[in-house]
């Protein structure tokens, strides 16, 4: 392991706010490290290769839904890279039968979902794209974003995940409608790409923008109105879901009815998306803001998370090689 | 004017349920008549056709959505048969510029507006395919299900639409899953073409027909929980809805975005595809199953639907030439 990224579902599951977790826990669902050893089997990867583990570590790999390249929609239920359930066999789990994430001197995965990074992204910050790229690259995808056709693509919420879509809309071609409760962050939107900027709680500023995304990505992690964004969307167009949010949302039909106007969710994506996704990323120059910290930063970085946000759209990326040299780090 | 349908809607408005009705109120949306009079620039149909109207009179038939055939989600708004507003010039009003419905012996409008009632269609039942038939038909296409591609369609609700939909969806060759909240109307579901039947309340029911729905199509139009339905939404799976609910919906997002679900709504179709519909009914033999009223039978009529509800899918109809023989309803 060198690198791994801090997600804010980290914290929803460390902090057991969907009542399912298993302790011990260690998260890290955004992994990146060097190959040092394969599988007398493996053709995927060989000693030497950078690779990266997001969010996914095991399926059953033979679904309809797997055949399809959707993983993370497994119909059996997938494995997930933390608190996950080892039941297929491609994974190691502890006595429990549990998986344990990236905050982690090492990790061993199947093949298939280990991702090739590709040359030209930098290391350090390629990690949090195994997560906050292809949650927003695999919605753009679904929903027709990557089909040549110009879209008008909204993004709520510019923190980790915001960032990224904004960047990765812009370079698939799409006007990018930044939307956020924050009018102070319009200028850190318009750098990172932005078309347009949207204060969600001015009416003036909503009223502007009215039906004109086909698309809008909502990355809101936290209690919120999803009906405050309605207006924004173009006649049928789709708000997506991204960020985990267990209160319920109170939702009129009318506004749905009366303008095939849709509301959806969409969970991070399969192991063959996420591929594209880093190469588009390489291509493209596209990577996270990170800021690297060390394993003993780890507290912090979640206070970070789970209090006042992630204002500025900055990924806490864990540099493991440099906290294992940090001697209290060393396992006993 | 022939025939003219009685839809749940025309309850909705004539009763204010949706706080916008202008009285003096005429009702009906699903008009049947023959051409007696046309304009000197009427190239679209002659005196002697047939003819159709729906749920809309005028749009601007000038933004982006009018061009692209959907002009029942006008940007611009469109003009209701009835308790519309009549601002693109295209149609007549009253001195309110409101418009009045079919429950009418005479209806002008503009011949974009009016559909063709194709050869071997009974006139007689041929009126509600206008509303409960296109309501039905425009998501199917909407949702790729005019594509060739063998889809399962889920259909709640046996009421009017609810059986205009599983006739359509079997004409389109689709498997046809019928939910309803009533163990009794499996027989009649099946009859009428649906290939599964789920009782809704039942969950070893529902949990046999778990993950196989593509689309389904949700006509309930009382207050209901929409979240009883989303397990048999397969992967990707849309439930649109139809009917129209003043209640607001409490819609956990979790199931969406675990499995990309989404929860859109439909709102009848546009002039193009209503032209399709039917003649996809023409071709199929498909008619609604309608009960013929007289005018004075109307209040009866609106107490089956906003009471008990339209138990068996019966669609009432109002002969006109009927009632206005009968001298009691003649206008003085």
């Amino acid at each position: 392991m060198l690198y791994c990224g801090v997600c804010h579902s980290d914290c929803h599951v460390g902090l057991n706010d969907l009542h399912s977790t298993k302790y011990p826990f260690v998260g890290g669902h955004e992994l990146l490290g060097k190959v040092v050893e394969v599988g007398a089997k493996v053709t995927k990867h060989k000693v030497g290769d950078h690779v990266g583990v997001g969010c996914i570590v095991d399926a059953c790999l033979d679904c309809p839904t797997c055949k399809d390249g959707d993983e993370n929609y497994c119909m059996k239920g997938l494995t997930g890279t933390y608190n996950g359930t080892r039941k297929y066999g491609r994974v190691a789990g502890n006595q429990e039968n549990n998986t344990w994430g990236g905050y982690s001197g090492s990790h061993v995965v199947n093949e298939h979902f280990a991702i090739k990074i590709p040359e030209g992204l930098p290391l350090e910050k390629a990690a949090p794209i195994l997560c906050a790229g292809i949650t927003l690259y695999d919605p753009i995808k679904h929903w027709g974003g990557c089909e040549g056709k110009k879209m008008t693509i909204g993004i709520v919420g510019l923190g980790g995940l915001g960032t990224m879509g904004v960047k990765i809309a812009r370079a698939l071609g799409h006007d990018v409608v930044a939307i956020s409760t924050s009018a102070k962050k319009e200028a850190m939107a318009k750098e990172k790409g932005a078309t347009h900027f949207v204060v969600s709680t001015d009416p003036e500023s909503v009223k502007k923008m009215e039906w004109t995304c086909d698309l809008i990505l909502n990355t809101v992690s936290a209690k919120h109105d999803v009906n405050a964004y309605l207006p924004l969307l173009n006649k049928s167009g789709t708000i997506v879901q991204l960020g985990l949010v267990t209160e319920t949302h109170t939702i009129s039909q009318l506004p749905l009815v009366f303008h095939r106007k849709a509301i959806a969710g969409s969970c991070i994506g399969g192991i063959a998306n996420t591929q594209e996704c880093l190469d588009l990323c390489a291509k493209h120059n596209i990577t996270p803001d990170c800021q690297m910290i060390e394993a003993n930063q780890i507290d912090w970085a979640w206070e970070q998370l789970t209090g006042s946000g992630n204002a500025d759209g900055i990924r806490y990326v864990i540099d493991i090689k440099k906290s294992l040299a940090n001697e209290s780090f060393v396992p006993k």
